[in-house]
């Protein structure tokens, strides 16, 4: 396994029209590339503005015009490439929030359908319902990469530490959570949720946000950020477009994992967390 | 229910000699009820010095001169106290680390036996094996009062994200949480832990320490702090000495779970946890 790892944070600015976010998504991979990143990771719909009625309008089929310029841009410069999310037709035509993974070659090697929606209406505050236009999926997503075992999730599904302890006790490593959090969960949560995953689970937590834009419907709190596994915020973005590259040292989660050993002193005899649906999982695309 | 408590946060400073700090203990949790307290809370080990060679030394039976100490303050002062930890002694020589708690009549109604021990090795930090004295608990504890279920863990439990869940599953709209980090782990994760199982359970998280004091082998961090259902820290101390008295609105508990229904969106169709010892449980004294 490598050790040393480089992953670049694209907040982007989410605009209208998805083939020029789909453009502006390839040209960032490609600068993130020539400074060195081995993983660039997008936001949550980077190419879809973030209301419930574009989610069928943007939505394109798993191979569609999306999924194969992140594929080309992540084979063309050589990354991984954790490709945000997208809103994702089924043959049935159902929507679905999804993340796809690329490696170096351009492969798919990783599909995670968001699991929790987004469904809140806090008094004063956000109100928004994914679940008027998406369907959720059901699985567990890691995937294997030279620099080990990776988890991935998105925003909502990041609240549930569930879904965070199952994709570690799955072997993750790295936890990566492309998002968009508000300007009413984000200061109040966003930092806080991924310190606490980290730190409970001793990881990298790894959130990317579209850059805030105080035009849209949605205003995404921006605020990318990746905290180490002592809990440690080693970078944190502001709300505007930008590119981080990020030097991880990923020998800092064995070693927190010896010094404070909480995933083995889990007491597996008194409670354990199941998944349910490992057959479901095994049939999905 | 009533849907307003007072609770009071006694962060005494431990001294040597267990009759000392039961005669202290005593006395603030008179103080404590004199300005309106329902719920007293006493720290971890308020009675005995944290180190492992203490705990077998210190130790008493369940219903030893602690245990009735603590169950005539409560009687007296008919307040519901929730007796921070006392090293315990079964009748086969096992020592525990337990949290007894009684109400206004004095009358033991829940008990906590610590079940995740205290074994770190931070380099450059600290070092402590619980496990070197002490045995752990194996139940899940939460108990009923005029203000609602209530869950119970001591300090390193609440490091399991899995216990707390499992409390709240089982009805704690509160958690309570009798502690003590130290200079290590307190700086970098004390307030994240109480404020990460507030937002995630969508609870109060109550956290009672010793006060500090440099002069002891083990430095409690202090800082004994109240955070709200929406992860506001509605209350924290600083390092002496003190009775803190904070009032708390448990119709907060329900407005937040309704406006951000994460307990409701947990996906139980995918995931669970599950408790394996039910059968111990109903067997604890």
């Amino acid at each position: 396994m490598r050790a040393a790892m480089r992953i670049a944070l694209v907040q982007m600015k989410t605009v209208a029209g998805k083939e020029e976010n789909y453009r502006k998504a390839t040209e960032f991979v490609a600068r993130a590339a020539g400074d060195g990143a081995d993983l660039v990771m997008l936001p949550e719909m980077f190419a879809c503005p973030y209301e419930t009625k574009n989610f069928p309008i943007y939505a394109e089929e798993e191979g569609g015009a999306g999924f194969l310029s992140l594929s080309e841009a992540a084979r063309k410069n050589r990354v991984y490439l954790v490709g945000g999310s997208l809103p994702e037709k089924d043959n049935e035509g159902r929507i679905y929030n999804t993340s796809y993974v690329f490696d170096r070659e351009g492969r798919r090697i990783a599909k995670h359908r968001k699991m929790h929606l987004f469904d809140i209406d806090v008094r004063g505050g956000q109100h928004f319902r994914e679940s008027d236009t998406l369907s959720a999926g059901d699985s567990v997503t890691v995937f294997d990469t030279e620099f080990g075992r990776m988890g991935l999730n998105i925003c909502y599904d990041f609240r549930f530490p569930e879904l965070a302890r199952l994709m570690v006790l799955r072997g993750a490593k790295l936890l990566l959570c492309p998002a968009a959090f508000n300007m009413t969960t984000g200061p109040a949560h966003w930092e806080l949720m991924f310190r606490s995953r980290a730190v409970d689970n001793q990881v990298y937590a790894i959130g990317v946000a579209p850059a805030r834009d105080e035009e849209s419907s949605y205003i995404s709190y921006a605020n990318s950020l990746v905290v180490s596994p002592w809990g440690d915020v080693i970078a944190r973005l502001d709300e505007k477009e930008q590119i981080k590259q990020v030097d991880l040292d990923l020998t800092r989660i064995e070693a927190v994992r010896e010094q404070l050993p909480l995933l083995k002193q889990r007491r597996t005899d008194v409670y354990e967390i199941g998944c349910l649906n490992e057959r479901k999982e095994a049939e999905m695309p």
